[in-house]
C-alpha cells in the first residue's frame, strides 16, 4: 500500500515513496521494491529498501526541474505510481560532485568543487554534545567534505561503544555489548601505532549480517543531510580495518548484501561520495577480486554515479580501474608527502585528493603529530601540483575527543590557513595545472571554463628566497605577494617582461601572477 | 745539489729535503726528484715537485716516530740521502684520516673522527682581512673539515678575480685578467641558478698548462697547514664546473699533469682529502675514462692512501668504484635528502658523508635559502642513520661575502646546534649504526671499540609526538630527552623493560637511552 510520498520535489533533492509491505520472516533479505522514475529528460530505476516495522522506503534524486512520473513495484506483488512536480533545486544544492577536467572536481550543475576536507572518522556516533560541537565546527570552518565510517572505529581513544550497532545482535550471541568495558581493555595486549587487540570471536555468532539495524542507517542519513544542508560533502567510509565488532570481516556475500541496503538507502542524497574502504591494503584477509565484487554493487546499485574511491595504508590499490572516479591517496613517504601529486596524476589520469597527509597534533605516533605549518604546506603543494590536500587533527586531550576520530571542537593551528587557501581558492577559480618550475618552486596554471583569473601561482614551501625573477617576454601581470602562513595578499602593482619580486625571506610564501595582457 | 732538510721531524709531520737544480727550459715538464724513505717499520717512496727558480722539494709524512734514512734521485743525475730521527706526533695530529668500521672515520692513529663539515669554496682566494676573518670563525665554530677548490670559482657572487692564478699565462695569451672588469659582467648574459656566461676563450691560448705557479700553490699549502693545525680537514676539490678561465677544460693530459703536480706537493700534509670534482656531472664534456685517469694519478702519486671521492650534482658517480673510499654526496631530492643515507650505505657500503645538503641562508636559489631549523635537522637525520651531514651558510648580504664561497662570519642559527651535535657525537663516541625503527624515528645504536656510552639513540625529526614508549625487557638504561634546537639534555632517570617517556610536543626532540645492565 502506497502510505505515503513526497509531494513537491526539488531538483537534487529527494524523492521518496513509502510503501506498507510485509513484517513477516526477514523482509531485509525476502523482499525488494523498486521504483522507475520518468521525466521529459530522464528515465532512471532506483531499488529502495525496508526500514523495519513493515514500512518500504524508495527515494530518487531527480536531475531536472521537470515533471516525474514514478511507478513503483514491490515483491509482493504490489504497484503505485505518484506525479511529482519537481521544482528548482534548493538554494545552494548544485547537486552530486562529478570529475570535471580530468583531475578536478564539479558540481553537477557546473559549478567549480575544491575538495577542501577533513577527516572525523566516528563523530555522528559520539554523545550528543560532541555531535553539536561538531556541527558548531563544521558550520564555521572551512571544510567543504567530511571523511567518516560507516562502522564504529575501534583504536586507541577508541574504546567506547557506540550506542547502537549497524546490524541486529542475535539472540544467542556469545558476545554482548557490556564485554567491551574498562576492564576487558585494561587487559587487551597492544600492537603498534596504538592498535589493540579485541575480537568478538565468530563475527557470524554474534551479527545477523542479513538484518540491517534500521536506526542506525536513519541516523547517518540525518547527517548526510545536515552536512548537505552546510554545503558539506559526506565522503562515506564502507569499510575500514580498525574494528573488534567483525564488520571488517562479514566476507563478501554479507558485503554485497550490506552495500545494496546502504547505496539503496543512501544514494539520492546529492552529497555522498563512496569511499570503498580505508586503508584497504590492511585487511589482509581480503582479496582483490572481494574488492572489485563490492564496487560492482556500488556502481549498480547507484544510479547517480557518485564518486568512488579506495583509500591505500602503504599499497596503492590499482586507481586506474573504471570504477574509480578519483584517487583517494594516504602519504607513502614520512617526507615526499603532497610533493608527489604530479607523479599519481601522471600514474592515474585522475584526482588526486590526498585524504592522509599525517594531522596536525601532538599524538606519540608519526601519523599524528604534524605542525600546523607543516599541514598548511602540504596543503599548498598539493594545491599547487594540480591536487588537493585532506586536513584532519589528534591533540591529545584530557577528555580523549580529538578531532580526527571524534570531532568537536578544532584547536590547531592549520584550519584557519586552509581557510584562507580555500578564499585563494575560489578566488582564482579554474582548475590550476601544473607548468614547468625550477626544482625548488612549483608553479600551476590556472585553466578551465570557469576560471575567474587568468593567472600563474608560484609557491615556494619552506625555501625562503629573498626574491624571484619572472621572464614572461610580452606578457604584463598584476603581481601579488602571499604570505601562506600570515594569510596575506600583498599587491606589487603591474610587472611586464623580465621582472624580479622581493620576498620577506621567510617560509611558506606564494607569488601570484595575474594576467593583464600578453599570452 | 741538498740545500737542507728536516732535521728532527715528527710523526704524521712533514720531511722536506730541498735540492737545488736545473732552471733552464721547462723544470716543471722536463725534471723530476723522487726520495726514498726508509724507518724500521716502513719503506715509502714519494715524488717530489719544482717549486721554481731553480728549488726543488721532496716532502714525505712518516707514519713512525722512527728514525728514517731518506734517498733523494733526480732526473740532471744527482742523488742525496739524510738520516732523520723522527719524534711523537705534535699533541692534536693523529694523522690522516681512515675509513673505519666501514661506514665511519678515524685517524690513522685510532681515535675516531666524525665529519662536521663546512663548504667555503674559495675562502682561500679572497682578500687578506676576509680570509682572517675566516680563520677566526674556524677557530672558534664547530668544523673538523673545510671543502674548498683548489681552483678559482666563476658563479654569481663570485665575479671578483682572484690574486693570482694556478697557471702561468702566454704571453701571448688573447685574454688578459683586466678583461673580466664590472663593464664585462654587466652585458654576460645569465644562466639558470645564479649562473653567468664567461669564458677566455681557448684556455691553452691563455695559460701554459704545464707551468704551474707555485706561488698559488704555496699559499694553498700554507693553508692546509694552518687548518692542520686548528684540527680542520682540508677536503679539497681538486676540479669544479663552476668556471670563467677554462681551468676545468684542459684536457685529460694537462689534468694529469696538475694532479701530480698537486699531489706531489699536498700529500705529505696529515690533513689532506681529496674530492677529484665538486659536481662532477656537471662536467658534460669529460667522459667517465677522463675521471678514472684522473683517479689513477692521484692514487698513484699519494703514498699515504688520503681519503678519495667525487660528489655529484644530479646523478651519482658509481661510488663502488675501488679508488673511492667515502661517498661525498649531494642531495639529489628536494624533500629527501639526509634521509637517504640508509639507502645509500646500503648500495655503496661506504661512509656516507653529505657534502651538500642545501646552505641555511636566504638567496633566491633553492640550493641556498634553508632555515637554520632545516639544516639542523637534516644534520641530525643524517647522524641518526649511520652518515654524516656537512653544513654552508648563503645569506646575501651587501658586502657580498658569502660563507659558502668566501668564508668569513657566520650568521645563521645552525652553527651553535652543529657544534651541539658535535659535542653529543663526542660524548657517545663510537659509531652510529641503523636500527630497526618506526616508520617516524630513526634510531642508531654506538657500536665499535671506541663507544664511550653503550647507546640508543632516537630522533623524531619534525614531528612532535607527545610521548614515546619503548620496550626492551630486561635491560636498564640512564634515559635522556634531548632538544636538538634549544641544545639541551635532560635526564629523566633510569628505566627498565617497557618504558615510557614524556616528550615536550616540539619538533627537533631526540631521546638517548643509554644501557645500564642487561643487553
Amino acid at each position: 500500500m502506497l502510505k505515503s510520498y513526497t509531494e513537491a520535489g526539488q531538483k537534487y533533492g529527494v524523492l521518496e515513496l513509502v510503501l506498507e509491505g510485509p513484517k513477516e520472516g526477514n523482509p531485509f533479505r525476502d523482499q525488494w521494491v523498486r521504483g522507475r522514475f520518468v521525466s521529459r529528460s530522464e528515465t532512471k530505476e532506483a531499488e529502495g529498501f525496508y526500514d523495519g516495522d513493515g514500512c518500504y522506503r524508495v527515494r530518487f534524486m531527480p536531475s531536472f526541474a521537470e515533471e516525474y512520473t514514478c511507478k513503483v513495484t514491490a515483491s509482493w506483488g504490489e504497484e503505485a505510481e505518484a506525479v511529482i512536480p519537481v521544482g528548482e533545486a534548493a538554494p545552494g544544492n548544485h547537486g552530486p560532485v562529478r570529475v570535471a577536467n580530468t583531475f578536478h572536481f564539479a558540481y553537477d550543475d557546473g559549478t567549480p568543487f575544491y575538495p577542501v576536507g577533513t577527516t572525523c572518522y566516528v563523530w555522528h556516533l559520539q554523545p550528543e554534545e560532541v555531535r553539536e560541537k561538531s556541527y558548531e565546527s563544521f558550520a564555521k570552518g572551512p571544510f567543504n567534505k567530511v571523511r567518516f565510517c560507516i562502522f564504529p572505529k575501534h583504536y586507541i581513544y577508541n574504546l567506547k561503544e557506540p550506542k547502537q550497532y549497524p546490524f541486529q545482535i542475535r539472540e544467542d550471541s556469545p558476545w554482548k555489548p557490556e564485554d567491551y568495558n574498562a576492564e576487558f581493555f585494561a587487559k587487551a595486549p597492544r600492537t603498534m601505532f596504538g592498535g589493540i587487540e579485541a575480537s568478538v570471536g565468530d563475527p557470524e555468532k554474534v551479527w545477523d549480517f542479513e538484518a540491517p539495524n534500521p536506526a542506525y542507517f536513519a541516523a547517518i542519513e540525518e547527517d548526510i543531510k545536515r552536512l548537505g544542508e552546510l554545503g558539506i560533502e559526506a565522503d562515506l567510509i564502507l569499510f575500514h580495518p580498525y574494528d573488534r565488532w567483525g564488520f571488517s570481516k562479514m566476507g563478501v556475500e554479507h558485503e554485497n548484501f550490506y552495500l545494496r541496503y546502504l547505496v539503496n538507502r543512501f544514494a539520492a542524497f546529492h552529497n555522498v561520495w563512496w569511499a570503498m574502504a580505508n586503508e584497504f591494503d590492511l585487511f589482509r584477509w581480503k582479496t582483490e577480486r572481494e574488492w572489485e565484487s563490492n564496487a560492482a554493487v556500488v556502481c549498480r546499485q547507484d544510479p547517480y554515479r557518485h564518486l568512488r574511491s579506495i583509500h591505500n595504508c602503504m599499497t596503492m590499490y590499482d586507481h586506474t580501474r573504471a570504477w574509480i572516479t578519483h584517487c583517494s591517496l594516504q602519504r607513502i613517504d614520512l617526507y615526499r608527502t603532497a610533493e608527489n601529486t604530479e607523479i599519481w596524476r601522471t600514474q592515474y589520469g585522475k584526482p588526486c585528493v590526498l585524504d592522509e597527509i599525517a594531522y596536525e597534533g601532538d599524538l606519540p605516533y608519526g601519523w599524528g603529530n604534524i605542525s600546523g605549518e607543516e599541514m598548511t604546506r602540504r596543503f599548498w603543494e598539493a594545491y599547487t601540483r594540480g591536487g588537493y590536500g585532506q586536513h584532519g587533527e589528534t591533540f591529545e586531550r584530557e577528555d580523549e575527543v580529538i578531532w580526527w576520530s571524534h570531532g568537536g571542537t578544532l584547536h590547531g593551528d592549520s584550519p584557519a590557513r586552509i581557510a584562507f587557501l580555500r578564499q585563494i581558492m575560489e578566488e582564482n577559480g579554474g582548475y590550476m595545472e601544473p607548468q614547468p618550475a625550477m626544482f625548488d618552486e612549483t608553479c600551476v596554471a590556472n585553466r578551465g571554463p570557469n576560471a575567474k583569473k587568468d593567472c600563474l601561482l608560484y609557491y615556494y614551501g619552506a625555501n625562503r628566497p629573498c626574491r624571484r625573477s619572472f621572464r614572461y617576454p610580452g606578457q604584463t601581470f598584476e603581481v601579488e605577494v602571499i604570505d601562506t602562513w600570515n594569510m596575506t595578499v600583498e599587491a606589487v602593482g603591474q610587472c611586464s617582461g623580465e621582472f624580479t619580486v622581493t620576498l620577506p625571506r621567510r617560509p611558506y610564501m606564494a607569488v601570484r601572477l595575474t594576467r593583464v595582457s600578453g599570452s
